[in-house]
């Protein structure tokens, strides 16, 4: 899973049904994954500038409450940075 | 998600059935991947130029109304380029 | 999608049997992955020099006529270089 | 799969109900990602400083022996560094 | 797929009780991978300095004649390096 912080989120007006109501976050990774930024489905309300931990590909999908496309989802925030 | 530019289409005559009627297009990612370029199917209408947002892997296929071998496939057209 | 050129192929005798009779293919890629070449698996008949769209990930193995471990596939050749 | 060192853990109050009781690892590569570190789900008690096996995608998932959103899975304990 | 040698194996006493019987072997690769080295499971016997083809992800775990937590299998000893 990757370690990454919530910069700002996406909208998009002409989308997949299936992708309403679900939010889609910029993020910013620490560690997990080499990309600058990417974007991940977030269900549990993820704010602006906290640490979240976000799993990728199928499992991805089949977390979601209600199936979407979706490769990238937020499963936790996390309580404080860990020591590394 | 990967976030990413529509640049031109990719035409192939000899291909699996299964992919007649999906649009290939060639995307110039932004956020989400290193990659200079790939290929995304799209069958919302996205057009040259447009900004996108792109599912990849097993995710992608499902979300297709008919099956098709893709591992990359547009799900929305962005409003605007989120800040950063 | 990855775009890639057709380089040569790959012989293995001793081999899973689900991979009995798809002809596995050195691919150059152009776009798509950052790799200097990798192997797909083809059953559409791609000659060498010809530019082909490979698939990546499960929805390659589900592809196949027949079920075989295969992580990349050939699904299209391509009519002339994308304009990028 | 990737052979790593277990650093340290996260720790996520808000989360998913189904990653309860799973611990959240840390995880430094030494071979097969080139990430710095990642996080793995881990059932087994891998303890820190201790070098495991990391399986990835969605066979984490399907491993795990109560279901949840992992793509990432500490799978064994390694007995020694292999001679490379 | 993977092109690459075997060069070592991981001996592993406390792991998931599915991964019992085979065999993890050191792969370095040649093609498909930019890692220097990762773990493939191996169960038609490659011997250590062979070339090997090696699948990854689910469509790994599946092939395998009894299921376990796999991302990447050795699916062929090949004949000889491909020419480049």
């Amino acid at each position: 899973m990757i370690i990454g912080k919530v910069i700002s989120n996406v909208v998009s007006t002409r989308k997949y049904d299936s992708l309403q109501g679900y939010k889609l976050l910029v993020i910013q990774p620490y560690y997990g994954t080499q990309e600058r930024y990417f974007v991940a489905a977030d269900e549990i309300g993820a704010g602006e500038g906290e640490l979240v931990l976000v799993t990728t590909g199928e499992v991805a999908g089949q977390a979601l409450h209600r199936k979407a496309p979706v490769d990238a989802l937020v499963i936790g925030i996390i309580d404080s940075e860990p020591s590394i």
